[in-house]
């Protein structure tokens, strides 16, 4: 990065869109001041930034805005120098984009935030998955046609190194391992999808992932504190009526 | 394109994201084999090159598969020379991309397959769009932003030239015609959208968009006949029941 680079990140806790961020810029070596947003009263700076969405994540780079996480990945790769994302060939490029879009679309993990707190995994969207094999993206991703034909049998999707397809993914195993104990479902149970739980461990490894990556126990509490909030409403609006 | 390439596009009526890749082949100045795919009775070929979705549109260049409308406008812009569908400017590429998932997540055309057919134009998607500034589509795209910003006056999207934005959108027309002849709505209007209204024309006018582009009429045709068996098969049910 030049020296005279400003980067400024627009983030908010539990955002494993903000996550996706913060782990390219990690991983591409690039310094950035964070600014945490509250959203329930966003910022001026966050209203002007992203007129359109008015949400997070917004990369600020002296002083220009770019917003939708993917958008801003691929910027990230495209404006710096340093360890590249994506790969130069324009096959291995479409196939790790293929799988990027695969895991925005199947693997969502959303919270509602009117009528009560959710925490939603959907590893396999029958609605959009009609004629799909099922097994979502376990079978998909651990089943040989990623991890096997995308990464050649390398530690990473990206090869030997961290790529986007690791990065999108690698943003939701805080979320991941908070499902697991807060349902007490096996997300990455190494005797069913070895592969996967591999890549996760050997992910989470990482030094930047380390830094990046939000704690577990934090978003269970935050999902608690969230449920416990909405108790008392709910019983304080009954008591009411 | 090199002498030896030999592409193939798996496509079906009345896709717009075959569309879509057949005005980028078309802009790009590539030529290609059009391979019909019946959707009821999916091909062999398009089963294998798209085991995941096992949707089309699906290009195969020299025998490699590329599924995902936009996946496959990226690689066509990356894998062959020719007019660019991107500019090299990392900002100017992310803001296109930005307009790129708005209007893919905001101007959806949907067909339902089950309980009837419905042409369904959700120019302002409110269920995504809280917070909005509400008007959707005409009031981003039109409002200024999209044409003035990003096209700084210039007649497309993508500058002097057709970009990934112009085609996105563009891939849309016929849909949206066919849209207002079924229902009496007025979707390119003048009078509220100056802007995106001669922008239309003006994409519209283009050789390759006529070349490409689908008959309004024969959307139209397409929808009433759907309607029609639903209507047939619904009065079959009913007498049996």
């Amino acid at each position: 990065m030049a020296g005279g680079d400003e980067l400024k990140l627009l983030g908010a806790f539990p955002s494993a869109y903000v996550t996706r961020v913060e782990l390219a810029l990690g991983f591409k070596g690039l310094s950035y001041e964070y600014v945490k947003e509250d959203l329930a009263n966003k910022s001026e700076l966050l209203l002007s930034s992203n007129p359109v969405h008015k949400k997070v994540p917004v990369l600020i780079h002296n002083g220009k805005p770019i917003s939708e996480s993917q958008v801003i990945l691929e910027y990230i790769d495209e404006a710096f120098t340093g360890a590249s994302l994506l790969t130069r060939d324009p096959y291995e490029r479409a196939v790790a984009r293929f799988w990027v879009a695969y895991i925005d679309d199947k693997l969502k993990v959303t919270i509602f935030w009117n009528g009560g707190v959710h925490y939603i995994m959907v590893p396999n969207d029958t609605r959009k998955d009609e004629g799909g094999e099922g097994g979502g993206v376990e079978a998909d991703v651990r089943g040989g046609r990623a991890l096997k034909d995308s990464s050649k049998g390398k530690p990473f999707f990206g090869g030997d190194t961290v790529g986007l397809v690791d990065i999108t993914l690698g943003s939701l195993i805080a979320w991941m391992k908070a499902t697991e104990v807060l349902t007490g479902a096996k997300i990455f149970d190494p005797a069913k999808t070895p592969l996967l739980a591999a890549w996760t461990e050997r992910f989470a490894e990482l030094d930047t992932t380390k830094k990046v990556l939000p704690d577990v126990a934090g978003y269970v509490e935050y999902v608690n504190k969230r449920r416990q909030t909405q108790a008392a409403t709910a019983a304080v609006v009954a008591s009411n009526s």
